[in-house]
């Protein structure tokens, strides 16, 4: 394909100087063939491949761009403070304005500390967690991610069996399991970490239920332990004063990161009163954590998505695109499910183990100029408007009429 | 005083919202009285603090900005790239000609994998390590810094003991120490990790002997075990293709940060061919780790590196400042060690263990506009220039005046 030939250069070069042409979750090889692996620019909810293909995005840099790229009011405040300093000998004047914002903007939240990666966020939660109780054991659902550390990758390649001593696992929704894990604990309970809803690769996505959320707080009352959520991919994209507000629950501890900056490189932690000494005493730190420009952007940002409606433009978005693939899918005769929130879309083909149905369906999309995703939820951002979303269903009703001719003529031929 | 009237109540603003007002390394409370906790804007050599005071700054963020803030190639680059586009769905072509430039400037390297932080990379390199052998021991020197997250971090706060559990330790530049630690890792020694040179705080700078760099290298040889060079806090001041090239002994693996992007957010991993298939294989990742806009900086910093002669320059004038010194300590007899590179120069006080003469020596440098650290190694810029080596012995001197006063009386009391 001459179409894609500048991105084929690329990975060539790559393999030769970055092992295995490329590393985590960005990886092209997670991709069906034809994705591209390089990109040459963006703009609002627009993707350009080095090739020069362009795309309405759906995975919006898995996540961070919520507003879109380039978004103008972020983008005056970030060169506003370029032009000052970013990266000095201590933080500017903004980080308190901008830890001032989250505690006015975070149900939760009695304070913030600031980082650079997810991974940094929820690892800090869990050290304050153990400052604060003294003790050790963290529950985490099977097959939840909370980063790309030895203790939560969702690896194990060259992480040893003590960088998870301490774990405890339960199942997402399940109170019976979380309870037994509480038990399993017992008076060594630090912390019980939980995603803002069940976003396991692959399978459908899962708000959690009222009563998982209350039996999570509840043992963790009992039990003087920390209630963590893990807000890294949904914060600031279901509710803005935390994903899990409509439950009624608070977390003591939140990890964010992703889209708290639209796309400039933050992450924070953000706690309760009770767990400030402990935070006070632990050592986290970073070279590049109290960069000005970076919480200049998620000033910016989260200012914008106070003034500005965007969670409920974003579901107003997610519902038309959702609305209109479920028409597809009946009239093209296509059985599929669409899950989560409608801002955080999923969508899995029924009968389709090894994704073939949901890969075709996307590479005919990204054909037609639309990047969506087979397996990983979805992002919508501010920057998709109605006729966006009216180039995604165009795209989708391709995929779905492809989809529909090869499954139907295998189904046939396997009859034969 | 009036003189920090901003900071103060930007102090106390901070205090509601952050825990401790501040953390980690760059929080003011680890420097004397005086010293400013937030900053203004930057530029070159200089920094302005809230109040708008100005320094002549000798700690440059400690580390990252090596050309000075706002170093036209580097901005140049920063410019061109953000109209493009920084957090992507993928990385932009930037990412290959950065690992190809590392690989060509790198002696040791063959490959290089990217991340935020220093910490990042440390561990990504231990991660590797185990990968590759399958084995966990990894050695370590006493009182090393080499990160801030559990298996590293200076503080045990919220560490468990597992968290080390296959750490064993040895004395920098003690070679019999050395050996019987890999003698107790015997054949479980996946890595030993050492830093560029030993820049424990508080305590005089000390290069490697070649002795001990030699036996690191034949320990791991022997084992088969990875050797790694913690390059976050020297890498590129002392010498472009490895800070251990002038011993004649080359890593197996290097974490890079700090300098390699002039004060943007990045890290790297760079490594040899025979732990290629182990690093594609773990998972390590991070939102923005392949955000092009700090890799355009990186490749511009590199580029202005080796075409601009930044090392020896950064050498010349931290010899001009340390023969200042050197002469100034004469002149008012007070006696003082400076150790460590020119380029990253440490001074420390005789006869001074709870560093109050560094203390008042730093103050009153503040005060006359220059920004020194008491017990922290320092480190140069390409922007000092020779005007700004006198504006730092100007001040020295007034430092040097004040300890041998102050000082002078205080022995003469303690004789009353």
């Amino acid at each position: 394909m001459l179409a894609n030939s500048v991105d084929k250069a690329l990975r060539k070069r790559a393999q030769l100087v970055v092992p295995g042409g490329m590393w985590g979750h960005l990886h092209a090889n997670k991709l069906p063939e034809g994705y591209p692996q390089f990109f040459a620019r963006a703009d609002g909810a627009r993707l350009w491949d080095v090739d020069g293909r362009s795309y309405v995005d759906f995975m919006c840099s898995w996540g961070p761009n919520m507003l879109g790229h380039h978004h103008p009011e972020v983008e005056e405040a970030v060169a506003r403070q370029s032009s000052l300093g970013d990266t000095m000998n201590g933080p500017s004047e903004i980080m308190v304005e901008l830890a001032e914002l989250l505690v006015e903007t975070v149900a939760h939240a009695d304070w913030a500390l600031f980082q650079k990666n997810g991974t940094d966020a929820t690892t800090t939660c869990v050290t304050i967690a153990r400052a604060a109780t003294g003790r050790r054991k963290l529950l985490v659902a099977r097959g939840a991610y909370h980063g790309a550390v030895p203790w939560c990758s969702p690896s194990v390649v060259g992480v040893t069996a003590e960088d998870r001593a301490h774990l405890v696992y339960f199942d997402f929704n399940d109170v019976e399991s979380l309870r037994a894990a509480a038990a399993e604990a017992g008076d060594d309970l630090a912390a019980i970490m939980v995603s803002a809803f069940r976003h396991d690769l692959g399978r459908d996505l899962e708000l959690p239920t009222r009563a998982f959320a209350q039996a999570a707080r509840e043992l963790c009352d009992t039990a003087g332990a920390a209630l963590v959520l893990d807000e890294v991919r949904a914060g600031f994209r279901l509710h803005l004063a935390g994903s899990w507000e409509s439950l009624g629950v608070r977390p003591d501890l939140a990890a964010w990161s992703k889209a708290i900056a639209n796309g400039y490189p933050l992450a924070a932690v953000t706690g309760q009163d009770w767990l400030r000494d402990a935070a006070s005493r632990i050592f986290v730190t970073g070279s590049f954590w109290c960069a000005a420009v970076p919480m200049a952007a998620a000033l910016a940002t989260i200012k914008v998505l106070r003034k500005d409606g965007i969670i409920e433009k974003l579901a107003l978005m997610g519902g038309r695109l959702r609305d209109g693939i479920a028409a597809l899918t009946q009239q093209y005769g296509v059985a599929l499910r669409q899950s989560g929130p409608a801002q955080m879309p999923l969508i899995l083909f029924e009968d389709d183990p090894e994704f073939q149905k949901g890969d075709l369906f996307c590479q005919v999309a990204l054909a037609c100029g639309v990047y969506f995703h087979p397996r990983h939820n979805m992002f919508l951002s501010a920057a998709h408007g109605e006729a966006e979303i009216d180039e995604a269903l165009a795209a989708a009703e391709a995929g779905l009429k492809a989809v529909a001719q090869r499954f139907r003529s295998s189904a046939r031929l396997a009859q034969a």
